[in-house]
């Protein structure tokens, strides 16, 4: 808290992030890292899809994007990836196929636990899902540790 | 709720439910279906890591399992799949590769909106993730509508 | 959605709201009214204390500032309290004895439901608790229906 | 956790409870304490009323009831209350007025946190709410500390 560490680059969180295979899979580009806040894109595949007919998102999909975005929007403190301890999603718009844009924000770091909150926005900048997660935080950790 | 329907099938609702195609890469199969309950596998894939040192599974994944169980253990009900409002998961425990366990429960049926939980157990029967939804519930349609 | 309503002043829904006993005893006072925004006040009493020692505030009190603010956030749309389909509340730090302000804001006006969320702040300007709602809503009624 | 304490009684647990003026102005009374279980009784009191004409009870009165019994569910391994890190409450059915019964069961017991969950019946065995907590759980203090 008393010393300012230096924000880590987009490029340098993306390097953590695409460590998991499943953040590889759900094809995470991180646009932006700012104190305390996150942006990503998400990159559409045709497995995403729920319903063959209306062809939109699987929520699970959603809740994944909303959980991971919001844990990343701690990487200004944390430094790397924590474990969600519970999340929560509202969902407000089917998702229909395209990349998805995801925008995290802290909203009060602690030192045992953290929340914070993402929402997750098609291609035409409309809300599709947004929520919340709690998240186990501990004194930062090197990156890769 | 007058008249009974018979229960459907776990075949029968695997193969709605295998319509999906993010339910195909789940690897989902339907192990028993009751009246308000029901019980499902998932089957593991590398895909699923989020820390490829530790190897344990998403948290998204667990959440799409948690919001998937809850919505079709109403399936003695609504006949279908039906949209999710919101979600909530709370992680217990690191799920380790290998397939998962889940079962749902309908908290409450209603006649616009419809409450389930589901509880993901790992190959060892330990309780890794639950939660709950609530599911915008109309009176059933035919199963492919 | 299509003709604009105006908005309704505080004191008009300080009038609505004050109808409901429980609003009375929690001392509520509307400060401001927007469009999809309210601001509140709730007036501190004894008996809101969990723990005699510490003197801290109940969480149940702070669950119906965040139910009860975000239902409100809605009332530019809906010209009226609405029923709660279900809400969340993280807590961020203990409330201690004194009045607390109440910030609500809607985060998707819908026509079969809605999602709301709410911020409680304590006297010094620091966040309490801050939470979201669901809301059953209709076409507005008239406000003493 | 490997040596078993003897569970407290009721009237202990009523006693610790009934130390909060909040839990005073509930009229809580402990029925039953089991093993990661507990039920309670709440008084009705007029002001728990939220609309003057339909007479339910405040959604936030029900919130309340769901943290503090989800809390105290855990009191066989806890020894006291502990502070709630965030709450749900799905709403089920209108609660008119009259005393309240809430039933409260540990989903998992662990060290740094707690999962719990209480549901609300009315006089007539009827579901009202039920929901989660995740509580801040530290090996038991003695009970007044």
């Amino acid at each position: 808290m008393s010393e300012k560490k230096p924000l880590p680059t987009p490029a340098e969180v993306e390097a953590m992030l695409l460590r998991g295979p499943y953040h590889q899979w759900l094809g995470i580009k991180v646009i932006a890292v700012g104190e305390g806040t996150i942006e990503l894109k998400a990159t559409w595949r045709e497995e995403w899809v729920v319903n063959p007919d209306r062809r939109y998102t699987h929520g699970g999909i959603l809740a994944a994007l909303v959980d991971l975005t919001a844990d990343w929007a701690l990487v200004s403190s944390t430094g790397r990836g924590v474990p969600t301890i519970d999340m929560r999603v509202d969902y407000h718009r089917a998702a229909m196929p395209g990349d998805l844009t995801c925008k995290g924000k802290v909203v009060r770091a602690g030192g045992q636990f953290s929340v914070a909150e993402a929402s997750v926005f098609d291609g035409d900048g409309k809300l599709c899902a947004s929520g919340r997660g709690v998240y186990l935080t501990a004194p930062p950790a090197p990156p890769k540790a």
